[in-house]
C-alpha cells in the first residue's frame, strides 16, 4: 500500500519532560538559573516594582503600560469586575446548588456557566480585539466568584467589588470583610505578580490545547481551573503550611523531614520540576513573609534551613531546596487569605497567564493531536460470541 | 555554575503531531490503513457485533463481558443513568440559571456542578475501585444531561430514563420523547461505538493531562468537554450536514466543492488528520445511513463521489475521503436526533473513552508538563519607570 510520506514517530520523555511543544513570546522558565521571565523582565523584578494591573497588561498586551494605557486599563479591569445583578444572582444560585464544598470547583462551575450566560463564541470566530475582550472580561471576574464561592459556603453575603482599592486590595476585601493594610496589599501583590504564569504548566498547557480545537475561552479557562485542581499541581500550598503546622518547632523540624523521607513521602514545599536549584519565587516570597513578620514567618524559615540540611544529606546529587508553595502559604495566612483560599487565590493570577497563553495559541490553527503507543494484546483479534467469552 | 544532566530540549512538530506521548492498552488508529481498534477489537466489527453497553465495558474493564457480567454491568448503568431527585432538581436549576443557548455548554457546566454535589476527590485519593465507579457514574449520566438540557432550553418537561430499552434506546426516549424503531437504535448504537475512542484526539489528550494531575474525574471530564466543542474537533457533524442541505441536488456538487477550494476553504466532512485515504467510520456509517434509506441518504451517497472526485482533481497527491462527520450528520437525523444535538450526542460516547483513559493515565504519577521556546525580545531587560515607557 502506497502512502503519502509521515513523520518518523519520536517516542516522548513521560509527561513530554523536556518536549519542546511550541515557541512563545509570554514568557520562559530557566530552570537551571533559577530565573523565570515575563516577556522581556524578569518576574520577581517586575513583582518588586510595578503593579498586579500593570503585569496583567503586559501579559495580555505584551508591553507595560503608559500611564494613560493603566489608567484605562484599570477602568476596563473594574468594568468587568463586577456583573450585572441579575447574572451576579443567577451565578450565586448556581453556586448554592451546586458547589457547596469546594471553592476552586464552585470556580470551575460559575465560570463555565458564565460562558453559557454570556454567549460566548468560539474563538475561532472572533478577530483579535473580541478575543481580548473575552480575555479580560474573564480573568476581571475571578477575584469576585472566587471570593463569593467562600462566602455563599459560609452563608455570608456576597460582596461587591471596590476598584479604587486596586485588583488586590479589592479582592481582599471582597475576601475577608475588611479592608487589607498597605503591607498586605503589596506582600499579596508580590504574590499574585510571581505566580501569573511559569513556563507550560500543566494547566497552562490544557488550556492551550483545549484553545487549540478553536473552542470558546470559557471552554479553556474552565479545564485550566480543572488541572490547576491536581494534588501534583496547584493544590500544595495549604499542605506546605499544614506541614509546618505538623512540625510545630524547628527542633521537630529535622525528625519530620527524616521520617517523611523514610516513609518514601515527598516532603511537600521542597523541590520543583523545573528548577533544579533555588526557586526565584520562594526567594521573594521568603523576604516578603520575613518583612510581614511574625511567628509563622520566622518559625518557616528556621525549618527551611533544617529541611534543606537532611534533604541535602539525603540527596546529595539533586539539590532540593524551598518551592513557591512553600512561603506562598505563610504570605497569604499573614494577608488574612484562609488556607481553603490558597488554591483559589493563585487561579485568580494564573487565569491572567491562561489567557494570554490562549490569545496567543489562538493566533495558529494547528490543534493538539499527537499519538500513541499500543502497549495492549495484539489486534485485530475476532470478537467471540458472548457465550464463548 | 555547574548544573545536574538535563535531557537536551527536543523540538516536536506543530501539535505534537506524531509524536507518541504515551503507552496505552486502549487502542489505536492506523490512520494508513484505514483501521483502528478497542483493546484488541476492529471497532467497525465491535459496532456491528456487539451492543454498546458490551464495548462500553470492554473499554472501562479491559475485556468483552460474559452473560453475567453483562447483565450486572446494564445493572450498575441504570442505577447511575438516574440521579436522586433532589440532586436532579439542582442540576435542571443550574441548566435554567446559566446554560440557556447550548447544550454542549449545559453539559460542562452540570458535569462540573454533579462533581461539586457528590463530593468527588482527586483521582490520587482513590483506589481502583472508586476509580471506576467515578468513571461509570459521571459516563452513565450523559445520556440523561444531555437530553435535560436540551428539554430545559425548549421549556419541555425532563424525561427520566427508562433503562428496559438500553442506553441508546432510553438516550432517543428522553430526548425525543417517543420509542425509537429497533432500526433506529441499532444505527444510532453503530454511531455511538464506533466514536467512542479514536486515539489521542484532542480532548482525550485533554482528558488525559488533567487526570496527570491528579484531579477529581469530573475536572477531567469537564475539561475534556471543553476541547469537543472545539470547532476543529467535535463541531462538524452537523456543518457537514448544513453543507448537504446547501448543496442540495447532486448536480450542485462538483460546482460547490470547486468553489469551496476556490476560496480556500475546508470541505466540511471530508480529509482527516490521522486518515490518509478512507475512514473506517464512515464507511461503516455510509452502509447505515443507507441501509435506514431516505432521500438525505441517497443524496449523500451521490454527493460524497462528485465531492471526492473533485477533491482527487485538486489534490491528487493527498485522498481526502468523507470522514465519520459526513454520514454521522445523516445517520442521526435519520435517527430522530435535532441537529443541534449531534455533538452533544458525540459526547454521550466519546465520554467513555475519555473515562478509560482517565483511569489509565492515574495509574500513572508523572504529571504532563512540557517545555516551550521562548521567541520574544531579549530577556532579561530593566523595568522601566512608568513615565520611561
Amino acid at each position: 500500500m502506497t502512502t503519502t510520506a509521515q513523520p518518523e514517530p519520536q517516542i516522548a520523555p513521560a509527561g513530554l519532560s523536556g518536549v519542546v511543544v511550541a515557541e512563545t513570546d509570554i514568557g520562559d522558565v530557566r530552570g537551571t538559573e533559577g530565573f523565570f521571565h515575563y516577556r522581556q523582565y524578569d518576574a520577581t523584578e517586575l513583582a518588586r516594582q510595578v503593579s498586579f494591573e500593570e503585569v496583567w497588561h503586559l501579559m495580555v498586551r505584551g508591553h507595560l503600560p503608559t500611564r494613560d494605557e493603566l489608567a484605562r486599563w484599570q477602568s476596563l479591569i473594574a468594568e468587568n469586575a463586577v456583573l450585572p445583578k441579575e447574572l451576579a444572582d443567577d451565578l450565586v444560585e448556581v453556586m448554592r446548588r451546586s458547589a457547596r464544598d469546594d471553592p476552586l470547583v464552585a470556580l470551575r462551575t460559575t465560570v463555565s456557566a458564565l460562558g453559557a450566560l454570556r454567549g460566548d463564541r468560539p474563538l475561532w470566530d472572533l478577530d483579535a480585539e473580541e478575543k481580548e475582550t473575552a480575555a479580560i472580561r474573564t480573568a476581571a471576574v475571578v477575584p469576585w466568584l472566587v471570593s463569593a464561592a467562600y462566602r455563599v459556603r459560609r452563608g455570608e453575603a456576597v460582596r461587591d467589588p471596590r476598584p479604587e482599592l486596586g485588583v488586590v486590595g479589592s479582592y481582599l476585601w471582597m475576601l475577608t470583610g475588611e479592608e487589607a493594610t498597605q503591607d498586605h496589599q503589596d506582600a499579596l501583590s508580590r504574590y499574585l505578580c510571581l505566580t501569573i504564569d511559569h513556563g507550560f504548566n500543566a494547566s497552562t498547557f490544557t488550556a492551550r490545547v483545549v484553545a487549540s480545537t478553536g473552542a470558546d475561552l470559557s471552554a479553556c479557562v474552565v479545564a485550566g481551573i480543572g488541572a490547576l485542581s491536581g494534588p501534583l499541581h496547584g493544590g500544595a500550598p495549604s499542605r506546605a503550611l499544614d506541614a509546618l503546622d505538623e512540625i510545630g518547632t524547628v527542633e521537630n523540624a529535622a525528625p519530620w523531614a527524616r521520617a517523611q523521607l523514610a516513609a518514601g513521602q515527598r516532603v511537600m514545599g521542597f523541590g520543583h520540576a523545573v528548577y533544579r536549584g533555588l526557586d526565584p519565587r520562594s526567594e521573594l516570597l521568603r523576604e516578603t513573609a520575613v518583612g510581614l513578620g511574625g511567628a509563622t514567618a520566622e518559625l518557616a524559615v528556621q525549618v527551611e534551613k533544617e529541611v534543606v540540611r537532611v534533604l541535602d544529606e539525603a540527596k546529595p546529587d539533586r539539590p532540593l531546596r524551598a518551592n513557591v508553595e512553600y512561603y506562598a502559604g505563610v504570605v497569604m495566612q499573614s494577608c488574612g487569605v484562609p488556607r481553603e483560599m490558597f488554591t483559589p487565590t493563585f487561579a485568580v493570577s494564573r487565569v491572567i497567564g491562561w489567557t494570554a497563553h490562549i490569545l496567543e495559541q489562538s493566533r495558529g490553527r494547528k490543534i493538539y493531536r499527537p499519538s500513541s503507543a499500543y502497549a495492549g494484546p495484539v489486534a485485530p483479534q475476532q470478537v467471540p460470541e458472548i457465550d464463548a467469552r
